[in-house]
C-alpha cells in the first residue's frame, strides 16, 4: 500500500516506521514545519512536503496531527483518491463528513516518544470506517502491524482515551513528581524502578481495586499527616490530600 | 537467625517468606487477631501468639505493623534480648528510643499484596540502626534477601515513602479509575496492559519529564474539554482538570 503520513510527531513517526517495516511504501511526509517533515522523511528515505497542495497520490492518507490542527488540514485536502484516516482518540469520525469518499480512524492505544522504540505487535489499535469496506481495509491494515486489532466507534474510542489519560499520562506525571522528591534528596530515581514495575505488573493478576496498598488504603492518618507536613509545594500538598481522601473513602 | 514477626499483614507475610526461604528460622508470629496470626503461622509451619507477653526469645523482632498500632505494641514489649526493628517508611527510628537495647528499621520499598508473589532480590531495602553494629547487622540481613540493600536515615526514608505513594499508590488508584471507565463500557481492563507496561518501562531510558505525552502535555485544550464534558463524576472531573493544568503549566 502507498501511504502518505500527515504529521511528523511522535505518533506519525512510530506509525510510519511500523508500516514501512512490514513492507508498505511511505511515499511522502507532510508537515507545516519543514524541519520536522524533512527529518522524518530522511529517516524513512522518502519525500516530504510542507503544503497540502503538494500531496501525492496514495492509497491511504494518515493524519497523525494534533487535534487542534486536524480540522483545518482536512479542510484543505482533496479527497478524490485513497482512504483518509486520523489517529486521534478523542476526535469523532464525523470530522471528515463534509468530504465525500472513504475515511475513518486508526487509533493506536499507546504512549509514543520519538526517542523510545515500541513493540508495535502488542499495541491495541482501534479502527472505524465510514462504511464496512473501509472498516475492513483498516482492520486488515491494523492486523498487519499488531496482534491486537479492534473495531470501535467514536464514543467507545473517546472513553478509551480518557482511561488512557489516567492510566498513562497522569501516571507518568506522578513518576515525575516522585523523581523530583528523590532528586531533591540526591537519591537516584531508578531506586523506584522495581516498585513502579511491580505496580504495573501486579494488576495482570489482581484487579487494581484489590492491588491497592499504601497509607490511604489503610486509612493510616498518622502517616498521611506526616507526609502532608513534609510536602512543601502547595499544589502537591492539595493533590496528596485530595487523592488520599478519594482512596480512603473507596475502602471504607 | 531466629526471627519473631509481629504482624500478619502484607509486609509481614512477604518478609517472613523471604527470610524463611534463605534459611532463617521464623520462630513465632504475633498478631492481636488470632485468625491472622494462625493463618500466617500455619503457612510458615511455625507458632503464633496473640499477646506480647507470650513472645519467644529471638535474635530479631520485626514489627511489620500499621503505623497506628506500632507505638502501643513497642511499649508492651520487653527489649532485653534481640534487635527490634520496624518496617515503616514514615516512622522515625526514635519511636524506639525510650527502650534501651538494640533497635532499628528495615524498610522494603515495594507494594505487597498477600495474593501476589514478589521477587525479593530486586526489592530495595533501606536499613537504619541505633548504633553502627546494629546497622551493620541489618545491612547484612538485607543483603541476604536483596541485591539492593541501602543505609538511610529516617528523614531520607520518609521522602522515599512519599515518592512511593505518588509512584505506586496514587498510580494504582488511577489504574482503578481507568478500569471503571472501561468496565462501564464493557471494555475489558486488560486492553490497557500494554500501555501501562510501556509507561512504566519507558522511564528506564527516558526521564519522566521527557516521557510525558497526552493532551495536557500538548496543551490540547479541545481534547481536554471533550474529556471533561464526558466525565460525569464530579470528583474525577475536578481531578482531571487539576492534573491537566499542573502538567500543562510545567511544559509552557
Amino acid at each position: 500500500m502507498k501511504i502518505v503520513i500527515l504529521g511528523a510527531g511522535n505518533v506519525a513517526t512510530h506509525l510510519a516506521w511500523a508500516f514501512k517495516e512490514i513492507g508498505h511504501e511511505i511515499v511522502q511526509i507532510y508537515s507545516r514545519t519543514q524541519a520536522s517533515a524533512e527529518a522524518l522523511a530522511m529517516q524513512l528515505d522518502t519525500d516530504f512536503c510542507t503544503s497540502t497542495a503538494q500531496l501525492r497520490q496514495a492509497d491511504m492518507y494518515i493524519y497523525a496531527l494534533s487535534d487542534n490542527a486536524l480540522e483545518s488540514i482536512i479542510h484543505q485536502v482533496n479527497f478524490t483518491s485513497g482512504i483518509h484516516v486520523h489517529t486521534a482518540g478523542s476526535v469523532n469520525i464525523n470530522i471528515f463528513e463534509k468530504k465525500s469518499g472513504k475515511y475513518g480512524v486508526f487509533y493506536p492505544l499507546q504512549t509514543f516518544s520519538k526517542e523510545k522504540e515500541v513493540n508495535f505487535s502488542e499495541v491495541p489499535v482501534f479502527v472505524e470506517g465510514n462504511n464496512s469496506e473501509v472498516t475492513e481495509t483498516l482492520f486488515e491494515l491494523a492486523k498487519n502491524i499488531t496482534n491486537k486489532p479492534f473495531i470501535a466507534n467514536s464514543d467507545k474510542r473517546i472513553r478509551l482515551h480518557i482511561a488512557a489519560v489516567f492510566a498513562c499520562n497522569f501516571t507518568n506525571y506522578f513518576y515525575s513528581i516522585a523523581s523530583e522528591i528523590l532528586e531533591s534528596q540526591s537519591i537516584p530515581f531508578d531506586i523506584l524502578q522495581p516498585l513502579i514495575l511491580e505496580t504495573a505488573t501486579k494488576i495482570k493478576t489482581l484487579h487494581p481495586y484489590d492491588a491497592q496498598t499504601g497509607p490511604a488504603r489503610r486509612n493510616d492518618t498518622a502517616t498521611m499527616q506526616k507526609h502532608l507536613e513534609m510536602i512543601e509545594n502547595e499544589d502537591l500538598k492539595k493533590l496528596y490530600a485530595n487523592l488520599s481522601l478519594m482512596i480512603a473513602k473507596r475502602y471504607m
